[in-house]
């Protein structure tokens, strides 16, 4: 089953693909609205509301309301080693907040702020279940789905301390989506690909992950109880622009598609944006 | 003007303290979603609900419902330059979910997965007012008030990795309290103290912060729109117990209590929990 969540002119609604068509699905704004309903994929499934045309339809980041973002550093197992690292023993998280997110077609905001504007493509996992110390052989039951996401970078800030956090939070820089595909249609294993203007960047197997996501699911739950509508972001592959010689970053009016094989792809544009108070 | 959030039998409600009696707020479940009330500074002023005892009542953390933790580290200046540091150009950020959060008095649990478990007093800082890329000028008018934080910090996970989050993110850690005291009414200066079973630990004056709550404020909301209700933790000053030598930490049963001049005292006693699914 494929879900994501539609603007409409009365709000967001969480809505079913199939095909060309999606379906709403009444009383819920969106998939993580959804999500905390024990029931969510029953209803999902029998979901016969409103439908609209997939053609020219306005996505919102497929989760619009997560409790929380808990992003991966390095994962990817072939970049880790050509760059000429041992493998970790353990992952590297950092967060995002919230008003990070945008729709799978928004526009990516370039701050003036800072110039060195990077790609990561990466797969995200949506939770679909309560739990605290969720061992890895039940976690894939704790999972929603997979979608798409790109962890955009303003690099300058983000190497101002050792803490990336400042540098991974800015305002409408983080496409989510195009929908969340359910985990027994999808598993990794197909290519992950950013393209920049029709170059690609970024070209990778799901697959190579080196905490895959029961482990990931397994692991944040240690610490801290996840819940439906989380959301992990799982790392990036080789290619990102900062590791360049030269370095290349994102310009004004530059289109980044960010897509997994078999959920979809994210197309932005990034549009720069004055340094005002908005 | 001092509010905080009551447990009640019927729920958590802001309230309003005056001396030794809490009026509640009605319409209000905690003081985050009093401050998204542009008004809310005249609804806490003339509220005029149930009264309750100061004595005997049980607190909720002073914000359940924060849309945005930020946390700074490094940033008490006699500290940092005792330790044969320079001071650094730009804060350290990294964050907190606010599942970690707890009421000033309530227990702190222990995980089994980590000993070496470490107290950092902070003053909190609470937005009352929306705002992006606010001028430090005009910050003070986006902040509500000032409360207690005790960012309790798993050292041996915080430094799995480079970045600090899964040091600082556990369930059910973190005390935030007991009041807001609004800006009106105070201003960084007076001391601030942890005392681990009556052991001084930690003592310092809030008025040594290299970055102030008005430049946290504006440097925060240069990347995000900083919201009512949002909290930022300003750092901790010398005396956490990794830097000591033996280092120390934070065991079974003992009371951690952390205060702030002007603001009042949070107690916690820790408790070792099992780790077990809960």
């Amino acid at each position: 089953m494929r879900l994501t969540t539609l603007r409409t002119p009365a709000g967001t609604v969480a809505v079913r693909q199939d095909g060309d068509t999606y379906t709403e699905i009444d009383g819920f704004a969106d998939v993580a609205e959804l999500l905390r309903d024990p029931e969510w994929k029953a209803r999902a499934a029998a979901a016969a509301g409103a439908t609209h045309p997939v053609d020219g339809a306005e996505l919102a980041s497929v989760v619009t309301t997560p409790g929380k973002i808990v992003c991966v550093g390095l994962n990817y197992r072939k970049h880790i080693l050509e760059m000429g690292r041992d493998l970790p023993q353990y992952p590297t998280l950092f967060s995002k907040y919230p008003e990070t997110l945008i729709g799978p077609n928004d526009e990516i905001e370039l701050p003036a702020e800072d110039e060195a504007i990077d790609w990561e493509a990466e797969l995200a996992v949506i939770v679909g279940k309560s739990g605290r110390r969720i061992p890895q052989e039940e976690a894939a039951g704790h999972i929603a789905g997979y979608s798409i996401c790109n962890d955009i970078s303003m690099r300058t800030w983000q190497f101002r301390t050792k803490e990336w956090l400042q540098g991974k939070n800015w305002e409408k820089s983080t496409p989510l989506g195009p929908v969340l595909v359910t985990g027994d249609e999808w598993t990794p294993g197909g290519t992950i690909r950013t393209v920049l203007d029709g170059k690609v960047m970024q070209e990778a197997s799901t697959g190579d992950l080196l905490f895959d996501p029961e482990f990931l699911v397994s692991y944040v739950s240690t610490m801290i109880t996840l819940n439906p509508g989380d959301v992990i972001i799982t790392g990036t592959p080789g290619g990102v622009g900062r590791a360049r010689t030269p370095e290349v970053y994102i310009t004004d009016g530059q289109t980044v598609e960010t897509s997994i094989e078999g959920i979809g792809t994210l197309r932005n544009r990034a549009v720069a944006t004055v340094s005002a108070t908005v």
